[in-house]
């Protein structure tokens, strides 16, 4: 049988990756489609305890290592239970966040180093790299303004601006290095026209 | 300041590390030597929600990548939290398990590989390898015999006798491709004859 497409949806916080991603997969599905929409942990339940790990805002004292390798379990762990399962039976997989949002936040805005981070990744995804990714571009004060207005806070909202910029960064440089893989998307657009994009790009990806 | 040594006590399951080690910190306290004695997670609040993780028995759909980078993790944590601190204040740190452990169970034993865990695990440790690693060293059916005499059950202890015969293999590749760190000794002797060799050796360690 034919392998399913996998495809990740980056960006930072605040740049519509939930919204769009949800009304774009209720498209395709419109459309015969058999989409799997994910992210993680993604209702895996090892993933699940994991990232309540991560992201107890006790945690304050959590070393950046530590939490990276974390970000890591984490993904193996979904990866293993439910992407690669899906990707088998020949369905597309279409997941918010996966090892860029670690290399953008860890590795770059955090200073651990994207290629330090993307070696413990690469561990952690044993060679299933996404096909393509879509990254929803949105400058960092303009995504940050969407969060607060959410009203949400774990220990990752409590960051300042200038952290989210660094992530901004992160992801350019990313992107430098991986360009074929890499579909830029101007998420500050209306929302109704991003969610038509990303629409005809997934369509077109899965249709080639 | 001198920095303090750091010793790591490593070997199978039932070499007798816990009981030894215990016994060796008590004899070199007496002495007026400052110990600290620990062991993963070491009451570290953030490395004991990982290793709940990794040991609760409901987990059995955990991937075996997923526990190595737990493991990492809490072991980041740990080392960061309480190894390291101890080490900069010039006290001897003594600990049992360390990284060696992760190369002969999941590296070895489980068949990840001992040099991609032993990647994963040169992140977690950020160069903070220790200076000496006492291997206990027993055969793995006595390890075993005193294992189920403790009645002890966790996910672990439900592995067959191959799997522990492996870790033993492990060790025996570990240690050969680092010759000056290791002090093997003959843990099958009598307790008060490995307690007086392991007491001695880490003494002069100290001394020197």
């Amino acid at each position: 049988m034919k392998k399913g497409l996998f495809i990740t949806i980056e960006g930072c916080d605040g740049c519509g990756k939930s919204t769009v991603t949800s009304a774009v997969v209720q498209l395709l599905k419109q459309q015969g489609y058999a989409i799997v929409h994910t992210r993680e942990p993604g209702g895996i339940d090892i993933a699940e305890q994991i990232r309540q790990v991560i992201l107890n805002p006790d945690n304050t004292a959590m070393d950046e290592r530590c939490e990276a390798l974390l970000y890591a379990a984490s993904r193996r762990q979904h990866l293993a239970e439910k992407v690669i399962p899906a990707i088998e039976r020949g369905e597309t997989v279409i997941c918010e966040r996966f090892v860029d949002s670690s290399l953008a936040y860890q590795g770059y805005a955090r200073g651990i180093g994207i290629d330090e981070v993307a070696n413990i990744n690469a561990f952690a995804i044993d060679g299933h790299m996404p096909d393509k990714t879509i990254y929803m571009d949105v400058p960092a004060e303009i995504g940050l303004s969407r969060v607060s207005r959410r009203g949400e806070k774990d220990r990752l909202d409590q960051e300042q601006l200038s952290f989210h910029e660094k992530v901004h960064e992160g992801y350019e440089i990313v992107m430098r290095n991986d360009r074929n893989r890499f579909i830029r998307v101007d998420a500050s657009q209306p929302l109704e026209t991003v969610i038509d994009v990303v629409y005809t790009t997934i369509k077109e990806l899965i249709d080639e």
